[in-house]
């Protein structure tokens, strides 16, 4: 039961924005739990990669000045500060940033006039599952990313860049290869969900253990949050593609149909494992059922045969005077009066056995 | 069970418009049980703020005359005169007024020549779920709400009003900020649900009792409630955002995507309760069915161990009269008759017992 | 059992049009069964109001020259030449009429050139739910209404019109009221509906009794019913709305805005009623179980206790010759004997108990 | 189970197309089983009609030559030949005639350029629920018909012709009138269906046997098919009403509507009688529940009322020597010990009854 | 539940793409256990037919060149240069490849600049069911298919090809025909599931195993994951109909219809199979239920009739000491006191056999 509680309260942290009702929109409020932000920039133009790792927004300006594509990334949202200078050199809007602090989002894309401003949740593949939210700008010759905490799939695309693939020179291009890359990260997640649905159906085949239900329960739901974490990301990709937004050029949208591919076979994926779940359920409902139904045919063939033999034997237990008449329990004197009551009883348990047998409850 | 029968109560109440079928439309009947209205107004504009309780909706005229933006604030609808007084000043529509004074509306919108009419629902977070009915008329410098009653979350609206905030020098950025404070007032309530939900996972794990039951279906009924109250509140912003109404200003419409984006995500979470609400009624089912095998299982061993013993006992029970022939009952007068007697039943109880065991019906 | 098959009967009832398949259409046949037609008229002006009863329709036509507004009620569909002699004086279309005089249509909006024709359902309050179709003309300067049988909630709209309303100079008006009395007059039922739902809840938690299962079934089953009913009255309302239609103007389809809120809202509580009604289902089903389950718990408590008790019993009621050896049921001459084995069965009773009093089955 | 195998076998039947994966489209594959086809043409004008049974198709030419409106009706698809005949005559598209020999079509409206192509599905009224394929071509001046066999419900439509009605005069009105009796022909299937579940209700809640279930499942499962014929005829319908098909004026188009009115209205009932199907499924669950239930409380009330006794009856049964020791079993020698242990017992089960009528177990 | 795992296996294996996340789109990696690609080309005019099997792709450039019509087949995808090679020779788009490699495509049709590229999904008839990818390209003049492993249904039409059928000039024509021939070849699955529902049923009814369920889920399983490929195998059809694209004709697309059609019709019969699949869920559960039913009433019976007999023997065989005093126990001492006592069980028993004959619970 632990685990299911864990869910609830994962949930339920998730809910609520940090800032109170009614507060003025555009209000960053750091979580004060969050780790402290680490920027790193990468930039990059035809011939040449710089790569640095800077502690003050200020010093992106001059990259943004001197370099054809610039790529900032953000791990940690634990300081306002560093969150708003980036803001204002790019020229963020104020409630973007603040969806990039209340990291609840669900996945979607806004268009600034300025920026498109990309929500997605990167699934993490540790213990309990659990998603990141990642948010993504993408502004003419630049992108910033950024995520709740260190740890991303995004090292081959730096490898890529490194390489000096000329396809990455457009900023939407990378734009794009970063998106690929977490909803691909969503693959190995699926996997590892195969595994458990698996691993639940062996368990659950061979004995259902009550924990197993509170196991399926808590896939289900993962499934659900799953779900509700790749569904957006589908319409948010159907919106780069089809929405007519200047940012995007006509050949990335080509590869973000493909990337739209990706997220409807996980969703298509995630469905099939969403019925195998209740599949599950069902499994194990019914391996109960026919347990207690075994349990139910055990009882009823050894308590029908023995009640009728037990009333027999009760029947010449009893101390009726002999003496007094010929009626009174005349058998207990016959020469064959034992041998006699037990054939009586072999034969009710026979036939009681022999119907038993036709029902096929015993013996097949 | 007193429970459920408050919300069917509740329930019942919220049905009927007060006026009888067939009563010419926009006849304005109070509601007899009504707190009489409270009408308190902030004016303000880029300088100054004036705030005032008023007793004569006529004094209200001198304020829309003087001032930029008005807000006036009504609570309790017991007073039918004060409601049309102010429909007579900021010339209000009859349709929309009966609307407020039958405080069971959907949320919605609608537009009037004169002004913009919303109807919201505003959660209650006392000991039973309620919500309460909330009218916004936005109209040329103005904005007037409704509420049934005391009690709302517009108090940092108001704060921020005395501070004077720019933006709020706009009507429909004003009308904006309350309705995103209600909608940002169902996060609190979305907790207390994950609260709820929680204990009763736990309390059925534990026991489940018939009475954790109808809790359940307690709260999947509020969540059902809650349900139909943000679903039209959705519908209502996304009109507000995309169908071209004169009153709001393209910069509100950004802000109002931000309050749709809430109530999507409110949504989401209230489909996700409502999938664990009716998960916890097939985990009390499988609880108590996990019981009843248990139960069975119980029963199965003790009587079918014991009664094959119980009927050998009655065997050598039998009062056939050993003295008329060697055949009846010689065990009796056995050297080791009764020794004989109990290694039988011994080794029929330990038979039955390594068959239980093998099943896993007791000792694993 | 009685009551659902009453339902069934009355359903068979209203499924077939009266004409056989591959009938000309337009051709009219009246329900042997059905009342005679009563024809009532009121006729008014900015001035006056005239009300009559009339026998034969060709008195109509004066009606109709001298009158600027008319409303011509039919009650009971019983006679073919009165609908006819309606249907020429007002040019209503063939297909119309046939529709009238087969009351089984569903609530729909059919516009001709002449004129507008809505078919509504009324609801009938009476012992058992059902529904009266209402077939309403609307052409310049009068509304003719077609009724199966007396009894309508058009009462306060003939009041409205003795009174002299303005509004309702104007025909399109007069049709709204008529639609809107139609529409509210199914507010009273829903109250109806909640107080069964509310009696059956509490009827199933004192003692679920089969035949409650059944009542329950009807109400679902009138739920449904109602739902037909209504469902399509809601898309009708929505085409008067939407649809440029020339005999209905701007401000009244204000009005018809209005009516199709409140359609909206019965849905809306229907659609709860409905949720209702399955967790009554549930409710029921739970309860049996729990039932069950404790009267299992009370067999296994019994049995298991007292079984192995008889068994010891069974033990020392068997005869062997105790003076034929030693090892022959020396325990019957002990001096303790007796005591010793009601002391082995309290400990073995009491091992039980206490097994039992920690799975939480017995004292708690 | 046997009714069962044979709607399996049936669907299998009609699941594939006659010709073989990768055939050219278009080739014509007569089922060998088909009856001969049976040509019979109805020629009028508005003066005269002839009808004639005809053996070679060409004959065709010369009616459609002399006649105004030519209705040719094919009885059975067993001869390509003919078949191919009267497509050549009337021009009629190979794709369409290898539809009309398939006869597993669902209902569709195609349009050709010399022809529209209506498939329709025709109930049977006999034993078993079945549909029956009818195509029909509409072109200038003819329509012509393809049926599986004998047996339609178009007689009212030739008795009409006969009668020269002048609105079928019309090519279009004469297929509307067609299509109107075959859609029409519905009602009477639907009653059936109304008395089959009502007397299924009837049986179950008698005695709730096992046949009856599947009994249901047959009926649920004609139901289904049922609905899979309606529900695209009344697509069918729809196009034929909205999309802009030089075939059909616009008066034939106000009498489709009224058709489209009938198929809406079956659907409507099909779907309420798929409900009472799933109704019944679960009335038969709880009935059979409910008897489980009685069953269980049979045996707890006296299996707990008299186990408890007969542990007493054993006690006094036991063997103990009262001699040897005066704690042994001395209730055996006191004078009223026989009448004590009669009143303990029954003081056991007085109050074991008392305790079960306390729980309304028996007696209530 | 060993066949259960297997198909989890499967869809484990078919989840992933090849390409870890983030590597670069465009990337072929084929699947090292792939068999090696088999290039088989058929070139035609309208005078002659050539066939080949060729080694190395740039073969195909001469028959490219002198051929009005060319069809590549490639069998098998283990050879990353083959397909590489053919994707320069027709300029095919490296996503398209990267798609045709990665075999876990859903059906879908993309339009890219210089030709289509559709993929679809293949039923195959082995012992457990599956589907293979097919990619086919349509440029000007050539179709490109691409297929996992040898066995396709395309043979009727290269014998179409060879007879010279003129509407196979056109390139569109023959990638219709292929698509034709994939569609059709789920039709004979149908049939086997057919067979294998109703093989199940009769087991299901004759004796509920608990292996059957684990059956009836893998082809319930099956069902869906032939319904994941049928389902959007209809919406590219739908769009190769609808979207406007250059590479198919007016004529082609009237075939496509009819393709469309019986894509709907497999959809028809699969949702009607996974109707029956659910159903047969439900008839076993039913026919367990039945059978529990029948054990607790075999039990209840037996051990209702016996008990109390059993009591009144136990009451007989007390030992209280008829001398002691005339109330213990006269009865054993009485002249009829055996055959009362017998008489009295005899009534005792029938009373209870009468009771339950009343019920329906015997010999009915």
């Amino acid at each position: 039961m632990e685990i299911n509680q864990r869910w609830l309260r994962r949930l339920r942290t998730r809910i609520a924005p940090r800032t109170a009702p009614g507060t003025s929109p555009g209000t960053l409020i750091a979580d004060p739990t969050a780790p402290p932000p680490e920027i790193t920039v990468i930039a990059y133009g035809p011939e040449e990669v710089e790569e640095a790792q800077i502690d003050d927004p200020s010093q992106l300006r001059e990259f943004k000045d001197r370099w054809p594509v610039l790529w900032v990334n953000v791990n940690g949202l634990g300081g306002i500060e560093a969150i708003e200078g980036i803001g204002r050199i790019f020229d963020l809007h104020p409630l973007a940033l603040e969806d990039v602090v209340n990291t609840n989002q669900r996945p979607k894309v806004e268009e600034y006039d300025e920026h498109l401003f990309v929500v997605l949740r990167m699934p993490h593949l540790e213990d309990v599952f659990s998603t990141e939210q990642v948010g993504v700008f993408l502004g003419p010759g630049y992108v910033v990313t950024f995520q709740e905490r260190r740890g991303d799939p995004f090292e081959p695309v730096r490898r890529r860049i490194r390489e000096r693939r000329t396809r990455l020179l457009n900023a939407d291009y990378l734009a794009y290869a970063l998106i690929d890359a977490i909803i691909d990260s969503y693959f190995p997640l699926l996997e590892r969900f195969a595994e458990q649905l698996d691993r639940l159906e062996d368990s659950i085949a061979e004995r259902p253990a009550v924990h197993l239900l509170s196991e399926i329960r808590e896939v289900r739901h993962d499934l659900l949050a799953l779900r509700r974490a790749i569904w957006p990301a589908r319409d948010m990709l159907n919106a780069l593609i089809r929405d007519p937004m200047p940012q995007i050029s006509a050949e990335t949208r080509t590869y973000l149909r493909d990337c739209h591919d990706h997220a409807v076979r996980i969703i298509d994926v995630v469905e099939t494992y969403r019925e195998t779940g209740s599949s599950l359920t069902e499994l194990y409902q019914s391996t109960v059922g026919h347990r207690l139904n075994e349990n139910m045919r055990v009882l009823t063939v050894i308590a029908t045969i023995f009640i009728p033999l037990t009333f027999i034997a009760g029947i010449y237990g009893m101390n009726f005077n002999t003496e007094v008449s010929p009626w009174n329990m005349p058998e207990l004197n016959w020469y064959w009066g034992y041998p006699a009551a037990i054939a009586l009883m072999a034969v009710a348990a026979g036939a009681m056995a022999l119907n038993f047998w036709r029902r096929g409850w015993i013996g097949r």
